[in-house]
């Protein structure tokens, strides 16, 4: 037995922040004593890491990436090793990536393509939602058989016609199977055959720049498309978890339905909450580097998530992850912003991003982890394993040091992407060492991990509806 | 000249309740003159009505009926010469009915079709909406000529996959062109694509009685298209009217709409106000009779729908008036209440109930005549010819008493049905004479009308948007 | 019997356009008849008034003046006669003013000594609203009777403490008593008694200036009175209306209350829609000329203003008339803003501000009428003996020119006070001949009237509650 | 030094639910640590508890009660320390009661009294809240001393004029002190001023039992006083706190702003979700029983109250511990509700009632310890040494049996009081055994306390504004 012990740290969680020493037994956080006291005092440990003026954080859950997504002819540029390599880098030590079912196939064979694709490649632990693009009576009666497998949750498009899209008619038919297995519905919320028109007019009258990408994605079709899911989640009775919240009158709708007590949840991004419109318009096809969507809104957009992530009408923050390179990637779509692959490297900066919004008292420190950490382990079936520093938990901790200051830069980072979404931006913290199921994967900010020592991790259903 | 006068009547318009003679030559109100004044006492005329303890009404204006409409391979029972009669009898002097577009075909086809069925048989005056089936360029082209010769208004269908609906794009482009000529867009707000997935699931069930189509339409689901269709005339910058509102849901996504002051407009039906799912569940496949889409409700909305009346969130209240005769028609549904024909039969009924309502203390008088005559006028650019008593209207005037009692019955009605809706109830206050442009065509509960006299008016854009 | 003719203009009321010559007959009218119909043609008269290319209007209601009101010391400085005659030359025919009853006097003593003001020196018809500033048991009893002679509304103030001020109690048994005999409560909707805290805070800091004035009286503490009197009137199961609304938050518990459908309105005045807390800090004590209560706002509040008169969640437009000179006696609060007496002049530039509302489309035409003619008399129980134009009211009109321009200005006006809030500013339209029930009172912008003219016009209730 | 050991339980805190063992040394929870580790097995102690198949869970904390207080003419029956020695026994280790101040006399001499009454006769450990009868500058001058001395949160009334109540520039000025200062300002939300005068008319109707008692107290008046409040915090700055929420209508106004991310917190007690107006209807007096402040409403509120427990729009129960025998305390009201003494008992049964709360459905195990333990230790500034198990927190557990059932009765009960606002409820789950700062107080059902034990614990601020 191999026994580890981290000390004098502040051990930060969703809940608490206790001045506890934390031990670790064989990959699993066995017990915490209050520091000072003789229980505390009385132990010993194989190694022991210093935490003093620093904090002991679990490790990030980061419940949306994209390693490897193809999208638009290309590939999401971090494959599962660097990118679960560059998550550790940045204190994640949990990804939920998304399989992809292809039009015409099997769920069973998307998920078999990216177990394939992650096995034996991941720096820290993994798991799996599953897109379904063909919802159809075969695929429905697949989702019990995946939930069973610890895929407990499937993400379907109201965007994007023709490629992920399905109708409202195919999502209440998958909200109802959601809803009597258990499983919980993750929504792309926007009004893509409305949007569909507008970009074909926009592109008709010449408007080809990044920026007319967020014209065109206007607030309102983001908002009628989540009220729009809410609705049919009713009348399926399922919960919904809307993703990559990015516009203040979407964000009204969630909080118009939580009011009610329903069972509906959202995710924004850091994106959302430090860029804007005033990133899409940069020149020189600049704006490229901030194609998403949902896409990037006007700065006053920023307050209303922050908001809404104190009032707890946003409950996660997570990456969406899903980088692709300036050079021959973003640049498919010169002169055309609708071929502009969609994405935006991530997964390493989210917990620095959400440390510097304590800092700037956006949030409360317990609410950073909240966000990161414990509410999306809660949200798809992983908490107390990921998520909090507890005895029984994973020793998926992170040794934070609050006061460091480090510039943002893809000279540094360790995502493979040419260029950083927050190039040159200081934040105050840094992580300075990580453990994964125990084992020091960072050490002192030098990378110690190993392709493979990521496992995958059936997911037990959403913890918020029992 | 001729010269006709209603002497010693109260004048009810939307605004006023005068103690005034009416003065008509040659089919218009010539003048208005104060009961007892020199002026009055001096008028001689033609013909003198006598309007004692009487009231006298504009001529009722049906915004919403279809007569001789094909649907689910029959036709609504009233034809245009049986329907106008039966208009004229209830004391209602123009319809504005929908010339219907056929997929594949153009508008101008659809509308030359309901011109040659109206043209000549008419006892009434008419207009028409049209009705898009297929939004494409070039009937998106057609629509300003259409707005030019006096169809300034479109209906379009989110219900009804395959045969009337429109997805969200053709919806989006059809009210950008209408925004920009002043054509009103008239919306059939259910998700008819959800819809369908829980018609094929109640089948598939067994349940085929009709009162599963109303279980099957849920308000929810109204309520969705309601909210969808507001946002996507927020994108176009269009003016909306939401046809046949039923659900206290879907009136309060118009209430909200209102309160922001976006020009959306809501109709509601006598039967929404005084039926319920109650009469749907009537035994022996007699619930078919009430079978229409937005279906009824259960008896709790009628209170919100008077309430929308009262606060103006709803402006208008239409017949929606579409007859199939019970034996032949709606029993093509025995067994599958899918294939019920969707409709009721109320162009004859619709003043009466409304001045039943005044009676039972829902309206006021003013506010009876305001939802049945002016403002039906207004929203669809007829105002001042029609809709009011004022010099220079045309002189559609309705003598009515309001002491009287009838029961409502198919034994007694002139629509071209072979039940009522509401047989059976007594409703206060009747029909006594009628005036179409001057002309007698009901007098003294005679008909004296003929075939023909009704002509067609062109139709200025929604008076409201000016 | 005098008949007079106005031909040639068009005849705008609340409803209608009308081209249509009105015939007077003994100072009521008698008749409308259609332009170009043969019974205008066939009209005489005594006195021909040409309207061509004019408007033809139904003289305006100000529901809310206060000549020679006592107020910290001195007097409003319009008496009746100056400021009927003001009236007049603006286009108004009708005021209603408030009698006050003086704290420990019983109500009537206060409407004598009202009755005794008026009396003789009006230039155009008056009422009264009746200022209760003592509610208690006597004074109970007395407000049956008040509504018996025609003072058929009674003020409550939740300002002012120590001088108008009523607390809950008072306010919740005079709403019981209006409830029960139709009387309609009216309520200044600010928390006074917190504001005094923050005025005596803001004295404290050395804060003397007029614009603190609109610091301290915060429209969260409008939108708290306005909320609350709202519930009061729900437990009293009363009507009710806020008199000059001005904050957005305000105005936001108007429309809520009233989409529930309760009986509760609102009334702004044109210092909220035109001028601006910028106005309160213009340099050198002329902020004292803007000082009135509720206060003027941030210019934001104003499109809201617009909106709520477009959504009719306010639906009256009265003045608030209770004009100080600026020396001698704005000047009393040099030093101390809690000293500057409280009010505005602009009985006399209600008309014209609000037809430059409709030049500048914030409102129609219809709907100037609407919130400065017709709804005013309905509301207190005038119309149509005011507030219209038809058969059988009083021959109140005005003859209105669209396209003269004139500047607003102290050198040209006819209230008695030393400064216009509206110096300087350029409207389009203006007032040409106004008629006092028959009599020509301005004549081709002449003063032909006399006080004395004017009568006491007995009210009947709310006519919006039947 | 001691240690105890609490093994083979499941610990329940607001955040988790652990197989875990705790260890406590002197009076404080030293360590968990997770069942099997190797580390717990190695755990000696000087007493061993046994918990197995029982939860191991924090004290209760019940953050209102009024032992002792003075009403009516009467007092609370129980004293510190029979009331104490009841919460024990109902699993509640910390009660913050209330200091009153009277009117005339300092906060000090108030806060001094109560220190008296409590010195050396608790069971567990209390910390008092200042109720302020008199906001004047001196009080005002008060407040920061006692934040300062642990009495962070002040209570006033808008109910009982001429006893605890303050008016609105009271209220303002105290909350901006508190504001000031990180004091909490708790709220007695009932418009009082209006509800004496339907007191006064009930009376005089001869209504007089107490039913009566609730029907005066209108859910409008709850409604409209807890919207004034949150107003006048925003107005100045401060946090909020709500006191004892019993409408639904008052709960909306709390939703509203928390929604706009206000710090505006809410607390309801186990009797307006378990008990209705049917109560206080009861016959022959025995309403009395139930007369409260707020009163109990209707049965459809309960359902609002635990969707507000769920949607965190309330955020803790507490008791309002306030009881008063039937027999010649409740009796002084016989022919006259409004001297019946307010108040109920309660202290003893919160935990196992909100504890049938999760067996019932409505919250889950965590959140039952959320607003029973941890929450309220957080809102008023004891967290984490009261209100979790967590390292270094104060040793105050209990074990408690899931499975047993009891019959709640005045004939168990150990508060002096000789009714059971329950009487014959069965509910699941019981305290078997506690510990206060280690001590074990109740032993296997066994009181082992004793007078003194229990200290007074000196508050920091609300820690939901850091």
């Amino acid at each position: 037995m191999t026994r580890t012990l981290i000390r004098g740290g502040l051990v930060v969680t969703a809940s608490d922040e206790l001045h506890a020493d934390v031990l670790v037994e064989d990959g699993r956080i066995a017990a915490l004593a209050a520091r000072g006291s003789d229980t505390a005092a009385g132990w010993t440990a194989d190694r022991v890491l210093d935490a003093t003026d620093r904090y002991v954080l679990p490790g990030g859950v980061d419940a949306h990436t994209h390693m490897e997504l193809p999208f638009g002819g290309t590939f999401a540029s971090d494959t599962f090793e660097t990118g679960t390599r560059a998550a550790a880098w940045g204190g994640t030590t949990t990804i939920v990536d998304f399989a992809v079912q292809s039009v015409g196939r099997s769920l069973r064979e998307g998920l078999d393509t990216w177990y394939a694709k992650a096995d034996g490649n991941c720096a820290v632990d993994y798991a799996f939602h599953m897109i379904m693009s063909d919802v159809n009576e075969a695929t429905l009666r697949e989702m019990p058989k995946l939930v069973e497998e610890g895929i407990t949750s499937f993400k379907l498009f109201m965007a994007y016609p023709g490629v992920f899209y399905s109708d409202d008619g195919q999502i209440l038919r998958a909200m109802q199977v959601a809803g009597g297995t258990g499983g919980l519905i993750m929504m792309h919320a926007e009004n893509g055959i409305a949007i569909d028109v507008l970009v074909e007019q926009a592109l008709a009258r010449g408007e080809t720049d990044p920026r007319f990408h967020g014209e065109v994605r206007k607030a309102l079709l983001e908002a009628e498309a989540t009220h729009r899911a809410i609705q049919l989640s009713r009348v399926a009775g399922s919960p919904l978890y809307v993703v990559h919240v990015s516009a203040e009158e979407a964000l009204a709708e969630l909080a118009a339905a939580r009011d009610l007590g329903l069972p509906v949840f959202g995710e924004t991004c850091p994106q959302y909450l430090f860029l804007s419109t005033d990133n899409l318009a940069e020149p020189d096809f600049e704006g490229s580097k901030y194609v998403c969507s949902t896409p990037l809104r006007p700065k006053e957009h920023q307050a209303a998530l922050w908001r809404g992530l104190r009032t707890n009408d946003l409950q996660v923050v997570s990456t969406d992850h899903c980088p692709f390179c300036f050079t021959g990637q973003k640049e498919l779509g010169r002169g055309d912003f609708s071929k502009i692959p969609n994405g935006l490297p991530g997964v390493e900066n989210r917990m620095d991003l959400l440390h510097q919004a304590v800092v700037d008292g956006h949030i409360s420190r317990r609410r950073w982890i909240e966000i990161a950490c414990a509410t999306p382990a809660r949200m798809f079936g992983l908490y107390p394993q990921k998520g909090t520093i507890a005895p029984g938990a994973d020793a998926d901790v992170v040794i934070y040091d609050p006061h460091a200051t480090q510039v943002l830069s893809a000279e540094t980072h360790h995502m493979n992407v040419d260029y950083s979404a927050y190039e040159g931006k200081t934040v105050t913290g840094q992580v300075e060492t990580v453990l994964s199921r125990g084992e020091v994967v960072i050490d002192g900010r030098k990378y110690t991990g190993r392709a493979g020592h990521g496992t995958f991790v059936p997911r037990a259903t959403c913890q918020y509806l029992s």
